[in-house]
């Protein structure tokens, strides 16, 4: 893993976000973490120049608004011609028939050499449920041990049928293509407590693509486990009296003082 | 007080904000730290359906542009057809002719259950002073103990005037409906120098009226309490190289420990 | 330099943001820090109004759009009517044409108290450079010791064509007139490795600005010292697990506890 992680920060990719709001801060600050350059850019009529300066694009749903989607059009389509690795975080896609619309018209346009999401939001562009309660996941799509077989299988159709990497992210993480499902044990429960984790790795992911154009797949792997790993850490360096606040600044400085070695050192993932 | 936290923490709403870009990051934190859960979402073509997903409504003017307007008033007016309770913090209405047209728009087509604002802002709403100094309470707004009887007078006119709880916070806190008036003596001076207090009470009030339909005037009140409680908690936890920006950390943080004990340990509040 | 500080403590001054969205909260805490106070606002219809309330107005391109755009332009006229300080952050303006086309519509249409920004974002302005990568400063272009007599220079005939203060900031700071340079060695390698070092440092010049009508150049030397010698202080404080999310908090912080006196002591510039 540890490879990965280094040649981020050996090649410091530019990475442009078309992202919410509400967590811009923490994604600019954990790509800055990582040895990667943000840059936050959303209108249309610069998107195409922006993109074409960055290694990766990072297309998140949180707050979309009929301003931003042209943009996201844009520059996924920009992206694609520039063979720039391009991931979707498709927040909250079951939340509204807007976001969902959304979704599947970015989907037909734009090839996503990742799409990373929890259970529910996977499952609402899988089609197989109809909705699920705002931007988290539903209890009921929880993955526990018992249910991991037949979610590596769902990972690897899913990756087959929409020709990408599918990250899924939760208590347990899966990353798969269509041929190969790892299963990442990292990470703590208290991730879930803090708003922009999924999005912070977004962010991280799109990075770590764009700097290992050639072995994507474990790339994402490796972006999962180094999330995974610095919540372990935070989680260790957090005072009794400190709390989700806190726990969000330790976690983005956790992946600040991530070397190689740890990482491959704290990694906990398999093949299956 | 402590069963109107016990209950935000047992049920965990879902909060729908439409709320401003400086603090969005701050109120999804504090929501997620009193066990409620936040989804930001200002697009006008999706508000009405996120609105229905979630349990409560929270409109923010903390930056209002004229692509959000519409969705405030689309989100209002669903919340009202399926009683959701809705929350209006006015921020900055006296600043612009915008926002006061804006709010009485509002206030016309939507009813509130909770208006929370500052001294200033109210006294604007209620159209007894002209324009206030940006964001903050004015100075000369500033409410003493001498005059304590006049605003609780003030508020409980006020609640009858509008038909909701009118809750008006600064150094000493006022929340009313048109009978009963409590005044709260929790929190600390320093919670005005850090940005989105206010936005931060205003997304934690509606979780904790959304998780206690009942009671919706006790609810603000525990609401207040929780948020002036966490603060001198918070600044017991200040290092003292630590200023502001780790009081921000610290406030939220100490929401997240709350407990309901704690809460009924601390609350300062009394009935005028 | 305590003078300066101690003014904008004294007066308080109300400063008018049109910001990006990735680090306005940082830009409104860092101001609270300094004394000063933030508002945030951008919608056209309510500019002009909010401009003459404040005491400053700092322009930042961040995450420019065509709604935001149109608010700049009408509050810069204001705020040039009104003679208050007005400072334009050029941020990223070498990553489009958009950006570009926008600054240079505002260097027509307003006249900027101090233009603040990298080497690169300056040198765009300048048309000595085509394009950088992003918002951050090229490494082509990071001003070395070798290079401050030329810099200076070109700091110098910059301010006389613009007839504007400009300051550069990088690993080398830059303060100058038509005919005085200040070089400010204050600050670490560290601030660049959070996101809106820039963006606060504008937020604080504005205010210094605003507080200071009568000594400018003087005032925004100030400002920058603030920033560099809080970096320097920050740093101090950060524990060896801490990374760049808590550098961010202690920066704002260290500025939050800075005196008069300690700015006095440990501003580091020199009149070139």
């Amino acid at each position: 893993m540890k490879e990965y992680l280094n040649r981020v920060r050996a090649c410091g990719p530019l990475i442009h976000n078309i992202t919410n709001y509400v967590t811009a801060n923490d994604v600019a600050n954990m790509l800055l973490a990582c040895g990667a350059s943000p840059i936050m850019a959303d209108e249309a009529q610069e998107v195409a120049e922006i993109t074409a300066l960055s290694a990766g694009l990072n297309i998140n749903m949180g707050t979309p608004s009929h301003r931003t989607i042209p943009a996201m059009r844009i520059a996924g389509k920009r992206a694609n011609e520039l063979k720039h690795p391009v991931l979707l975080d498709p927040v909250g896609v079951g939340a509204s028939a807007f976001r969902r619309d959304t979704v599947y018209q970015l989907l037909q346009e734009i090839h996503f050499d990742v799409i990373r999401g929890n259970i529910s939001e996977i499952k609402t562009i899988a089609g197989l449920t109809a909705g699920n309660a705002g931007v988290d996941a539903a209890k009921k799509d929880e993955v526990s041990e018992a249910e991991l077989e037949s979610v590596v299988a769902f990972a690897k159709k899913f990756a087959a049928e929409w020709n990408c990497i599918i990250a899924i992210t939760g208590e347990l993480d899966f990353v798969a293509d269509v041929k190969n499902c790892y299963v990442i044990r990292n990470g703590i429960p208290q991730m879930s407590q803090i708003t922009g984790t999924g999005c912070q790795l977004s962010g991280l992911m799109t990075a770590f693509l764009s700097a290992n154009p050639e072995a994507k797949l474990e790339a994402a792997v490796a972006a999962v486990c180094t999330m995974g790993l610095a919540g372990e850490i935070a989680v260790q360096n957090l005072k009794s009296e400190e709390g989700n606040a806190t726990f969000r600044n330790r976690l983005i400085d956790a992946v600040y003082h991530m070397t190689g070695e740890m990482l491959e050192g704290g990694a906990r993932y398999e093949l299956q």
